[in-house]
């Protein structure tokens, strides 16, 4: 009898497994490794350090070697690929679905890609110079074109005959295709449909006609937001003279799904999506310091705006204590609102009929917030240090830079998609940079006015 | 013949729906949205602001009330239900499966859900009520139980003439399960399957007897990853005495995914995961102000460390001009550690056995970067300031808190994690709070001792 499943991967495997490797028991890692699923070995291999991944990989099956890379992360693929020998990439490519291969292959340095191009027999490399022909982030380029096609005018039981030949369906396979003669998607066939239809039936009398098809230029995160809008399990592929080219299932959008969904959170805080846990250290903090560096120049920027203020400042240290709440309320106000304004952009709720209500919400809600929060600074600072200028002050700052903040947060996405820069990198930074100078201006300006 | 999908919805329908709606022509409002599919009407209605919304959903023909409800998030479908009458919720409820009842019924607030039981005859009463017997985010919750089942020991012709009897399947079907007669569960066959065996063959014999199945209790996460590991369309969910009581498919889990990856984004954003972009101005501000108070108290915080150092900000005022940069440089590096840990778990990469690795790699990183950073700083420092005691007080500072940043990055997720607290949520105030504090005193700290 099946058993039913631990909850997720049993850590316990892991744990027996890096004791054998601690200890060199090499053969029983290598027996542990060939009685794993290979998404249970990729998984192993991205919980792992380099140093501990190149040890395993050299204990896998190289019978297995394509089965795992298909399961892996961009990053942890690449570094994999890039130390091993042209001709066992070749090996390991030749059992790939094309989706694989074009997402393998492209992701590679150029060098390492010519090297194994130039290993690859005539054949191979023609399905691979195809596989890269389309677009990266496209239909054509996540999809499979192990399709099945039927023709309209024969019949059912035809059909069954020539399945029952074949033996096994692609995996997947949830629905056949009907094109004409030139190739041309006229309807589709549910599997199932062909166990209920009379045997008699022609193709043509049993498919459905309107059968939706992805054009294969589309772009992947479109096909993605259709699949998850429609609950669809595959769709078909199409060139622009609706000529069948392929078919996208839902396995394929998953992994984009979960991806663009990362996407958003890993550019928020300045990372890369492809980023490894366990990359090298000296690759990380290169790859974190460009952020880094923005951020200095943006706070080099605040430090210059309170810099106008010296002489304020060293009349009234109190002012130097108190002079980040403000700006720091709304840096977090803004984000909110980004955030907010990004997700609903990602997930088609956003449009221009919209946008405009929605900026004047939010400028309603940074009103809102700013009243609540000068009421309750002015409370604080006022108690705190016994002056009722001073929280007075405080809280007019922090109603402009409230309003300020709700602005920024709703405008910038906005602007930033029309001039196609994704808002999830930059966005935040920007709307950084904003509530720090117009919070440090209002704040210590104010200040300067009344109380020096 | 079919049509190439446009790509994304038509923004155009929008606009052509909201001009009608403007101008009260309702009578082509209610034939557009009639022609439209249920998930195209769910977007229109999270794309609208609330009184758009519900002029909307007054104009949509009450036998499709059901099937977009489905379609909507909680907070949109929350609102749209709370405003019906509770029969008119009934009808709508009554074509649902059990996975989108449950969903539904238990978001409700109580006074809500227990109008509607009440209006619900005995019959739909014991669905809804088997529905959410299990409890939320977990499989059971999730599943459908129209799962179509075989014996062992029929003939695949038996079963074939006995579909072809039964017409259409369950939407989504891609796999028979096979039980026995105590409805434990010992097999599955696909439904592709059924195509190429021999007619006499018996069920046994063409099934897999491996059918992986998931306890009913398994959270819903762990059944999305599940899914997304080993690439299923659907499975069986069994109870703990391994009896088959329902199925979970694909559509349902592709939910799941994206719900968790932006669950991580907007909870360190501070804001709650269902929260609609359109919600009423008062609802927003209501929400978000939980955590613009909990930064109100970290700042206040941060500002009574810098108190500490009153006489020194007093006598040197260049001091207060500096005292942001080392904070907001460590709030950044250890946010960037922070988020790609929290990833790193979501995905299941961090275990006990890499945690010790990965924090002394992020506390490398914290080092390296505290290096490259300090002089940097350092240099700027010196030469803006003509101070080269002040560029090595902030040099020294900044190395301090880059490590701290990295340190408490990496520790935290984990820590809060075995204490059962969401590090998205929480994680990024901490985190902020202590780079801020460090980051203060050692700047301030240090310049107190050298400079004063």
């Amino acid at each position: 009898m099946a058993e039913a499943l631990e909850s997720k991967f049993a850590q316990s495997q892991l744990r027996t497994m890096n004791a054998a490797l601690a200890d060199g028991r090499f053969v029983s890692v290598r027996k542990m490794l060939l009685e794993l699923p290979p998404s249970d070995v990729a998984l192993i291999l991205e919980s792992s350090p380099t140093k501990t991944r190149d040890e395993l990989w050299e204990l896998i099956d190289g019978d297995f070697h394509g089965d795992v890379l298909e399961e892996l992360s961009e990053d942890v693929r690449n570094g994999i690929i890039t130390k091993m020998m042209p001709h066992n990439v070749v090996d390991a490519l030749e059992e790939m679905d094309t989706d694989d291969l074009a997402e393998t292959l492209s992701s590679l340095p150029d060098e390492v890609l010519q090297g194994i191009l130039q290993s690859m027999d005539a054949q191979d490399r023609v399905r691979a110079e195809q596989a890269l022909s389309y677009g990266e982030e496209t239909a054509g380029f996540i999809m499979n074109t192990d399709t099945i096609t039927l023709r309209p005018d024969v019949t059912v039981d035809v059909v069954l005959r020539y399945i029952r030949l074949k033996g096994d369906l692609p995996e997947n396979t949830d629905t056949f295709y009907v094109v004409n003669r030139t190739d041309n998607l006229v309807g589709s066939v549910p599997v199932a449909r062909l166990l209920t239809a009379d045997p008699e039936d022609k193709v043509v009398e049993v498919m459905d006609e309107e059968a939706e098809a992805i054009p294969v230029n589309m772009p992947d995160d479109e096909v993605a937001s259709l699949f998850e809008r429609y609950n669809w399990l595959s769709a078909p592929v199409v060139d622009d003279k609706y000529r069948l080219v392929g078919r996208i299932t839902i396995d394929d959008v998953v992994d984009i799904i979960r991806e663009d969904a990362e996407h958003s959170m890993m550019s928020m805080a300045g990372l890369d999506d492809e980023e490894d846990t366990f990359a090298p250290v000296w690759q990380s903090t290169q790859r974190r310091s460009v952020w880094l560096g923005v951020n200095l120049v943006t706070a080099l920027l605040a430090a210059m705006v309170s810099d106008l203020f010296e002489a304020t400042l060293s009349e009234l240290a109190v002012l130097a204590i108190l002079n980040t709440i403000v700006p720091s309320m709304g840096g977090v106000a803004g984000n909110q609102t980004l955030t907010l304004v990004i997700r609903g952009m990602a997930l088609g709720h956003v449009n221009p009929s919209s946008s405009r209500w929605l900026i004047s919400k939010e400028l309603s809600i940074g009103f809102l917030n700013g009243m609540i929060w000068a009421i309750l600074i002015a409370t604080v600072i006022g108690l705190w240090k016994q002056n009722a200028t001073l929280g007075a002050i405080i809280a007019f700052a922090m109603m402009i830079n409230m309003v300020a903040a709700a602005l920024a947060g709703a405008t910038l996405p906005i602007v930033m998609k029309k001039f196609k820069i994704d808002p999830a990198l930059a966005g935040s930074v920007i709307l950084t940079t904003i509530t720090d100078v117009v919070g440090i201006f209002a704040f210590l300006g104010t200040a300067t006015l009344f109380l020096v």
